[in-house]
């Protein structure tokens, strides 16, 4: 029998246990990491899926270190996975900087050369990786599945939650990227990875998608001292999109803090209560 | 004025702040860095003081990154403080192995050379730090404090406090090196940093400066599954030197859990359980 998963790593903590896994992966063609931290209500029962997507450069071990998750995850009887932000590895195509290449997926599929051999991100998180852990982890209740994320990675909730309506039950973001199509960060992705149709990029972007309301609330949270927020984040754009078509949602506007983890790890409670309101429903 | 603490980093949390220092200390001959979280409930009252001793190789940054105590720290209204773990610096002696020299003080006062120049850790946490806290953070209540540490941190913390009556109301421990005259990294430290003289290393040892109970109970944490169990901490001498002298000490067994802060985020809650019984009397 093959072995699909590797474990790299392994830790009991909160009465879990979190993994750390690489795997093949067919959609980006190379060794991809991940982790899972398997609550302690697992054991027994079937339990909702909470996905993280993590910000620029980070990979699974920022927020399972940094934010608190497992104390909350094992409160609230979430298994959570956390996937890198890109392929990785030599044979991968990389830039220099570190918000292009490796580190920097944007969860898209690109379609441009060098990148769309390996970043296929998009196609990971939404069928590849979902499917392996509906295999590999029976106790994860994939008819309960709630998705977050962190700056890009919250780029990336919005806009798969919106994209894929009906996948995830809640969703919520730290300090996201509301509309790449118009900063900085998300110009220069989209135009590498998948050219400068930007008629194409309305599809990757979460003001440009929320075309009609839903019935799943927004949660949104965001500093005010964030060093990002005017030139890359700029979450007025996303209160004007939900305000445009009466979509429910909740940005919350935090005075004095930053871009950080300690800013998550402050508000990382609240976010759970808002998933738990519909995954454990 | 003369610019006593020189702030390096800031960051607002859990509704306090994290704020980061680097200054000159008389003590230790160098630039040392320590790192306060400053609840907020000081901007109101004074608040009780918890010191944190961290092990081998870490800084500040492990503890206040990975183990969720400011969260705690916000909810229970203590001030704690994070030392460094030795001195450092370019001009600071030095060893390539990872258990002497920089990073490895094992908070005591050296007397041979190279070391004595530079590595006086107990003169610095127990008089220099303390007075300049008292000093600068006028809201830190220095009539209450407590103190815990993590393997070599919770030797110093349970060494600190049975050498110094009186001075900690509170203490606790995770993974703590017991009894360093009899393990391999005690020896190593005790022999390189004060010599060859056993009967001086007594002096710096928990397991032998517990000569007479006190009121003050102990509280340890120990993973089952620490691979430092068997060889460097030996938990179990701890446990009759207390008996021995009737001191009453709560030491807890975690099954499956090892050495990482992992395991000291899981029940770090249960030592602010702890440690406000006596903080907060």
């Amino acid at each position: 029998m093959e072995l699909v998963l590797k474990l790299v790593e392994q830790k009991k903590t909160f009465d879990g246990a979190l993994e750390v896994f690489d795997h093949e992966s067919e959609s980006c063609q190379c060794t991809m990491r991940f982790a899972v931290y398997t609550p302690p209500q697992a054991k027994t029962a079937k339990v909702p899926v909470l996905w993280y997507l993590s910000g620029l450069t980070c990979n699974w071990s920022n927020v399972m270190e940094k934010s608190g998750i497992m104390r909350l995850a094992a409160e609230f009887g979430f298994m959570v996975i956390a996937p890198d932000t890109s392929p990785r590895g030599e044979q991968v195509a990389n830039d220099d900087a570190y918000d292009l290449g490796q580190g920097a997926g944007f969860y898209i599929n690109a379609t441009e050369a060098p990148w769309a051999e390996h970043f296929q991100m998009e196609t990971y998180i939404m069928e590849e990786l979902p499917a392996l852990i509906a295999k590999e982890f029976l106790n994860a209740d994939m008819d309960k599945q709630g998705i977050m994320g962190h700056s890009m990675g919250g780029h990336g909730a919005l806009s798969l939650h919106l994209k894929y309506p009906g996948r995830f039950k809640s969703v919520s973001a730290f300090s996201p990227i509301v509309a790449p199509s118009q900063v900085p960060w998300g110009e220069k992705a989209f135009s590498t990875y998948i050219g400068d149709d930007r008629a194409a990029w309305k599809a990757h972007d979460a003001c440009a998608l929320m075309s009609s309301s839903s019935d799943v609330p927004i949660l949104i949270d965001q500093g005010t001292a964030d060093n990002f927020l005017d030139e890359q984040l700029r979450t007025h754009l996303f209160a004007e999109a939900c305000e445009a078509v009466g979509q429910k949602a909740e940005i919350n506007m935090r005075e004095g803090y930053d871009h950080s983890y300690y800013f998550i790890a402050t508000f990382l409670p609240n976010h759970f209560d808002w998933h738990a309101k519909a995954l454990n429903a």
